[in-house]
């Protein structure tokens, strides 16, 4: 559906440029319309428990955020496929998270969990996603739910 | 309030035993019964994007779960102040974030953020609590609300 | 799956007993293991606007709220079966909301709405669902997420 | 602050004309430049459990939606004190909650209960909002956050 340079840009931005994604080794997977999924790998540093081996609650939300906003992303750049590429990427930086909530469900361990977000709604101002986050053996381990102001 | 080594070893568990507050360097300031107050001093690694060198959202949620997490070990501690301190301690690892919620009021751009979080119910199951993320100036980025599972 | 007893005592319950359930005009239709689903008629008291002729975003979350609490309830009696009547009805009063989250998606206009809510995970002291809001020509016009304390 | 005939308005508009208000007694006390606070009697209708003479968790997630979107209101009714008052009092119908968090604290029994709104945020197309629901005795019984979208 997508040129290949505008995929390859906003995977450049989303798994380098945003930093901290990459402090969390946050990489896509696949990129549809209205839903993007994509993985974590465990590594020790993300921890939320030395003694169990989880991760961290807040992998999983920073996760969860970053998936949402790039469903966002993506389904504006569906709607915008008529703007010059550069254009089309530079709306990322004018996306913003208005609110996020997190249901921690079952304790994540394991060594890669994928995360699924979809578009809900795409307003001209607000868009909302629903989010996933699942095991090894497709548990559902979280679930998230976020508004974002798009511009 | 609290001896000494309870502070300790509250301070080294959850400043460095969980690894990711180590990545997202998030130190504790003040302990109180019913509420704590903390810091995140801003790197390059913790930006959500780099042009604009703002916080990425994922670091604020984490931040402030693992900071209502620890209010409610903190409320936890003075009700078992009658315990070994061994005890106490381990009740840490018993907590489990049911569900959080993150409004995100304001770019967090700067230097240093303080995180503060109290304690609205401490119930015999399940405890509720309140976050807020604060710029150098004050001024209030974001806040937080969640629920944790208490045994 | 239920015994017709139980079925009826836990819409009597649910329709009538629970007065506020009865002011909203929230009836249920079916009553699965891990699912329920139920509707609302549209009456002019329930509007938000008096203009717009729209539902009250009060009555979605009321209803919604209600519908996760109804799923948890009969999540709760497959569990235990081999209790008397009774006994498993007794077990509705005990269910608390902790929390509860609505997004809104489109406004909520029309004769007729339907609400269906699912068991995302029912542990032994918290139980976390997902509900939908759904308008007449089956657009999804708001989602909702909630905790349960189940005892 | 605001001259009598706006404020005659707006509580006729919001205590009458938005119908589910009336149904659960929604009544205005005070209007603040960012806060604003008001009241529910109880009435059995509103029960949520007849055994219990609890509120229904409903009322509260309905009650603290709308004065959410009040204390919105007045705070852009504040920052357009040069427009005429029909046209202030028409930005009402154009407010439209994003989502709603309610977490519920303690049951809410008693005869009256106190509800308060503040605006943490109020920007050009996203308002966020803190609100609380307090019994006779003034124990924090709930409370709320809330986005809407203005325009």
């Amino acid at each position: 559906m997508f040129e290949p340079k505008f995929v390859a840009g906003l995977k450049t931005m989303f798994e380098e440029k945003v930093a901290f994604n990459q402090v969390i080794g946050l990489r896509i997977d696949a990129l549809e319309a209205d839903s993007v999924s994509g993985h974590i790998d465990m590594r020790p540093e993300l921890f939320g428990h030395y003694a169990h081996q989880r991760l961290h609650g807040g992998v999983i939300s920073a996760g969860l955020d970053a998936m949402g906003g790039l469903a966002v992303m993506v389904a504006i750049g569906v709607r915008h496929l008529d703007e010059p590429l550069a254009q089309r990427l530079q709306r990322f930086g004018k996306l913003g998270t208005i609110d996020l909530r997190v249901d921690y469900l079952r304790p994540a361990i394991g060594e890669r969990f994928e995360l699924r977000a979809n578009v809900l709604r795409l307003g001209s101002r607000v868009a909302t996603t629903h989010m996933e986050f699942i095991g090894a053996d497709g548990k559902l381990l979280a679930t998230g739910a976020a508004a974002y102001i798009v511009s």
